[in-house]
């Protein structure tokens, strides 16, 4: 399977098959270090390993999904939902608490610390996965910014859990964070091996595949770990993403198959169309790029939200929860 | 994707494309409604959770595989072993116990009763589930015959599991027993539906993604199960038709592509070829069939196997074990 590089079309680099769907390659690495992990991680009467095992069917579903969605092309329509399915063995076997706690400017209006949700709190999960998953696969369409987004996170990820390892003295929040860190450093790992070849100029595409697999493992540990909130501030440019998404989503305005900013073959500059995409946004914004400059300043406005997550929590402990 | 039937190579049949790799359908029913079955048959403090969801991992792990060679044509050698890395979650999370108990004939000999294996249960585990997975997809060819045989075996496996429960008083091995149930009946329920589309002539084909995932659910409840030595039993055709391949498997005997019979477009009938398998020997053994009455032949000879393994368990109780 292979696809040509819509972003330098007219150059003789557009003429290049470029191998596609490389990230079934990176999920099945993933996958085994993943499971023989939990021989290293866990006794064999952990509380943790239904979840451990859960996370894993979870996850392996998701990228057997995405990667029959690379192969048969599945409608868009469709695709959306995929997560949902593959996030059920995870609904199924969670045991661990369903309760939120309400932010302290807001008690005395609800009138309660701890709010417990019940099924709705699965519900959320799910409806955490399905934007996790869906908003890494529509933030993408330059070399390299599918995993890069990807890499900027987990490490945003695995930095919040040595924090919080650190400032906690309560051994479920150490555990659950731990638990984290268990399935965040191989998703970083493999994840950085790839990108050595998914860098301008792609030598490899990694498809649904990778991006589904990549939002699913990171919405499974924000899930897990009980960090859901931290982790969607995370995904700020996503969220942006996704916002300037909806008009063509819900069909409002015509969504073509591909909403990429148009490329000169001459100047091999990007320019930013109509799409309601971040990519186009921003050139539109701080004017034409080329295909490497633009994917690195995303990488950087990316790593600049997770830095501002954490002046967030830094400044907000003790006043917001 | 599709495929032509090359068992009808030269009629206007042999011209028709067939959509290939159907298997990937009936493996993600199973698999949402396996996980569904959680929550109906597990509370969620039972400590069977686990295990239902590594053997979940498992099968879905092999479901990617399977559909990953099927998209990618993997050579052969590299797939005999693509069932080990599958069965990794299963041998991760298994906690059971790791004794076998020796035949009371052989007791005087070993000097044993209960034999501990450690960790060489888990190798006969992972042996055993590279066993069925491949022998399934190696006696196949025939229109209908790899789902059939499963839906042959799944009835065998059913049956034992009911006439267990009803004959046990043990807890532990009627919890066993259910929990092989929970796994088959969804595999029976998805193969049968999927039979009505591949009984001769064939409306679709199902691939290797069909013939790995069966193969691996059934090693799956036959090792959490604790009935394995039974289940080889039901698998008797598959041992005989892995017998007659291993000469070619081996590289001893030269090996083609494909060893199916030889059809004769003049008379609809396949002849056996000189290739070692069970297809082929029955062929020559018993003279020229139609495809479908050859296929129903094979079927009532796995019924047969079954039977005998029934009849065997009846009268060696007692005295085996």
């Amino acid at each position: 399977m292979f696809g040509f590089d819509i972003n330098k079309r007219g150059t003789p680099q557009g003429e290049v098959k470029v191998p596609e769907s490389l990230g079934i390659v990176v999920g099945i690495v993933f996958l085994i270090v993943a499971i023989i992990f939990q021989f290293f991680n866990f006794t064999e009467d952990s509380v943790w390993l239904v979840e451990y095992n859960a996370a894993l069917a979870s996850i392996c579903f998701m990228i057997l999904l995405g990667f029959v969605d690379d192969v048969l092309d599945v409608p868009w329509r469709v695709k959306l939902l995929l997560p949902s399915f593959a996030t059920l063995p995870l609904l199924m076997a969670y045991a661990g608490h369903t309760t939120i706690v309400i932010p302290k400017p807001l008690v005395s209006y609800v009138g309660l610390e701890i709010l417990d949700l019940g099924r709705i709190y699965k519900l959320y999960m799910a409806l955490l996965a399905v934007f996790c998953t869906n908003s890494i696969n529509i933030h993408a369409g330059l070399n390299g910014l599918e995993i890069g987004q990807t890499v900027v996170i987990a490490a945003a990820i695995l930095i919040h859990n040595v924090m919080q390892i650190g400032a906690s003295v309560d051994s479920e929040i150490r555990q659950a964070h731990a638990f984290s860190i268990y399935l965040t450093q191989p998703l970083m790992a493999t994840s950085l091996a790839m990108l050595a070849f998914n860098w301008y100029p792609s030598a490899v595409f990694v498809g649904d595949t990778y991006t589904v697999f990549a939002g699913m493992t990171m919405a499974v540990v924000g899930i897990l770990g009980h960090f859901s909130e931290t982790l969607l501030i995370f995904f700020l440019p996503q969220v942006l993403n996704f916002l300037l998404s909806l008009p063509q989503l819900a069909g409002i305005v015509k969504c073509p198959r591909h909403r990429l900013p148009k490329f000169d073959p001459a100047t091999g500059l990007l320019t930013g169309t109509k799409d309601g995409t971040l990519v186009n946004v921003y050139l539109r914004i701080f004017g034409r790029k080329s295909e490497k400059s633009l994917c690195i300043h995303l990488l950087v406005f990316q790593a600049l939200a997770c830095a501002f997550c954490f002046l967030l929590r830094h400044f907000l402990a003790g006043w917001y929860k």
